[in-house]
């Protein structure tokens, strides 16, 4: 029995469309780590072609069916060969991939150098527009964050909180490789203090003096994280988002900033999610 | 034409269930409180029926029918009444009703008494098994902890965070009525301080030094909110769960206790949500 | 005693923020709708302002001053209003207010006539800019979708779903009030039926044959929305993103297109939320 | 220098706490499966352990410091051996572990036999008191259901949409190992359909006449579930609890039913999650 190819009909509505695709669609993957490791993770995939304004539709499955072969190897090095399978299978010359993971790195505590493994949301995002591709890295990063008013203000005390910095950095084109780690890393030495999840006694007196020491407000982590990614030549561009859970409040305080290097990078900067 | 009654159908499985119904619906609604006013809010509801083994389904349109009718009047004073539509309407002796609403009460800052509105999750759950009906109550309520181990083995500063205090209580049969606001008020005396959404600065000022001068664990401030409904004879039963989002790591403490006036009250005490 | 206002210090590290504000701040909220009523609600509220690369930092109490203030008128009609308060009390031109709220309508069975009320998640946008101030309406608008293509390959049957069609529209400047109803009728008039909180024997009846009648892929729910939104002089640009919960899957399928009336009309588009 | 033990000092309100201990704690993990074989995950953990009356609290450092050290081996025979540690190390006789984490199975298309991975939401969950210690296995298994109703009022077609059918059974002492697989095998077996990440469009033309010639209400997809689980002598106590997004509403349909093979098994079921 032959069964027709619906999508494959022709459409009159003259519209096209950005994307097209799948969303929401869990799978194991193995990610490669700066230091040339491998860690196994679960990736969140969205993955999306545009549609011409003649065709109905485009054909879901084959997104699944790359996702099988590809989910062994992610990386920002091998993101562009699952673009270019897409728009090959698919195609097309304009695709996009989207992977959300949680991404693990190891920390040792100040002072008794106990180790733990600390997980950080994370987002690789690869887009495909005929000749050019872009790279986006995308990790929110728990952080300590002391009130610096509240320290000024008062007799003793101060309120702080967790908060969260979350750096979306669009790779440069022809230099070295920007890595998550990269961005942690940036991310924790601008706030207060980081976060850590096995702390003993000793360690939690030196973070409590240190986060003491170094109070932020939310604008200031903004320009501490701005001013570092200002100086990488691997940035392209970005966007900045620093939010306090704060303790005396039940809502957030929040502040963020875009910069492109150049007017072009700017161009197709992807800030929806 | 005469539509077939499905779910009227007979079963031969045997099988008898504890709960069939709706879940996830949202409905505007308007909760009465403690002083005798009213606010509007919007209700997420579960609504439920026991459905006996020679029963294939019950009939989940009516449920909806009479939320239309009732959502204008809700209130501990009128659950009962809801339970007893939906056993009449729905022929059973067992039914239940869960409402999740944000409820707010006005706050005012320490210092400045500047006004401002607190919201807070509750839920209202009402139980009918034959002649007997449950009450219960859920609140969960927003506060700062300060940690008393950071504040005891460091030379200044203190790890603060948000925490959240969660009650739910049995309404005793026969006695006055439990309200939410009875609940919050023990919750936020149980913390180190309460939390405001509109504080200026000489109330951040006594916030932070209030907060600090009462440094709990999550152990204390379970301990504190169970020895109040203790006392509390409008309580049959009750849980506690006290969580901070700690500051100094990306996890959370918890405590909790649960605790029955008699061992009769814990009979049927739902704990699942 | 005065208190030093640390926010108000000299900032050095020449970096002019986007935002700083409040985000996740929940208020009880009154919504005008199109036809002159009034509606309860409760907003999830985020406000912000521009930061000059000189200044440390915002006072985020003044938000929640002027939100205590404003609460109860919330419109299209009465966000530049509040804009303009932000505007005023935090000495700047470039502001941003965003409310997030359920938005209720009723609705009628097609059979039975049985009348309830579904609720949207809707989203209300202002930003100022120096001189130039735009509006954006957003919302999504729950659908029953049926496959096209299942339909057509198997001899019986249809797999369907509940989807989701998500509309963001840019208010036009000289034109009449674009309102969230205009937005929920174009949804669902776009899919293959819309859902209804209550449906009598009849009325499912009705629903059944009507979204068999009437099949679509995500990309038709896409298109059918852009095409009315084309004509409607009162937009001025629009992101439209359909995704259905496949029944047969445990992912989503999805869609989007932007579209600009002019290449001026994208220039502040606000992609993220 | 010496730091106080603050956890360590008496307590003098006379309550003694079911839990105390850590939640929300993620960590890279190796799971067990039912074929002997491993798989990477990432699990959520929630660990605590009673407190007496007379203790201030409890060393949260310690759960870290355990699953550090356990996180590479997690099954449903380690688990025993995890608690253990945290009974040690805690100097306690009750204690609880709780592993939330994604698991998944490779699928087949029912025509096509093209492979994809399926991912499931997986409760591991063990609880020591004194001498007895109780292991649980819950499991959210996405399912396809037909609704009965609809397809036998219409003329053609028939609403349905995506479900979930949720188990969690209690393994009884002395008798083989229940399994995650078992679970799912059961719960897949009572719908309407499995669903699949992966069909070509024989597949899919496959999954909509089965689905359509097996339409199952919520009601039915629990007692089928159940009667399987009655049947399983591993099996010591179930809650089956079966929800559909209901493609016709914005709201679920749902049932449930808890069973206990003798009276005491039900004793120390965890209801609460």
């Amino acid at each position: 029995m032959t069964l027709e190819d619906v999508q494959g009909r022709p459409d009159t509505r003259g519209i096209a469309l950005d994307e097209a695709g799948v969303s929401d669609l869990r799978y194991p993957i193995t990610l490669a780590d700066r230091d040339g490791a491998k860690q196994e993770s679960i990736g969140q995939f969205k993955m999306s072609v545009a549609v011409p304004a003649e065709a109905k539709g485009t054909h879901m499955s084959r997104f699944v069916e790359i996702l099988h072969e590809h989910a062994t190897d992610i990386s920002v090095v091998t993101l562009p060969v699952i673009l270019d399978a897409i728009c090959q299978r698919l195609a097309t010359e304009h695709a996009h991939l989207q992977i959300r993971a949680t991404y693990f790195r190891e920390r040792s505590a100040p002072v008794s150098h106990a180790r733990s493994l600390v997980g950080y949301d994370a987002v690789w995002s690869a887009t495909v527009n005929g000749a050019s591709t872009q790279l986006e890295l995308e990790v929110q990063v728990p952080v300590t964050s002391v009130c610096p008013c509240s320290k000024a203000i008062s007799d003793y005390g101060a309120h702080n909180q967790r908060g969260h910095i979350t750096i979306r950095a669009r790779q440069a084109g022809s230099v070295s490789i920007l890595w998550i780690e990269d961005l942690v890393d940036i991310a924790e030495n601008s706030a207060s203090a980081p976060v850590y999840p096995l702390l003993k006694r000793p360690d939690e007196r030196y973070v409590t003096m240190q986060a003491y020491d170094n109070p932020v407000f939310v604008e200031d982590m903004v320009r501490n994280v701005a001013t570092q990614l200002h100086d990488d030549p691997r940035v392209a561009a970005f966007y900045v988002h620093a939010s306090n859970d704060e303790s005396i409040h039940d809502h957030a305080a929040f502040a963020s900033v875009t910069w492109p290097r150049t007017n072009a990078a700017l161009d197709q900067f992807r800030w929806e999610q």
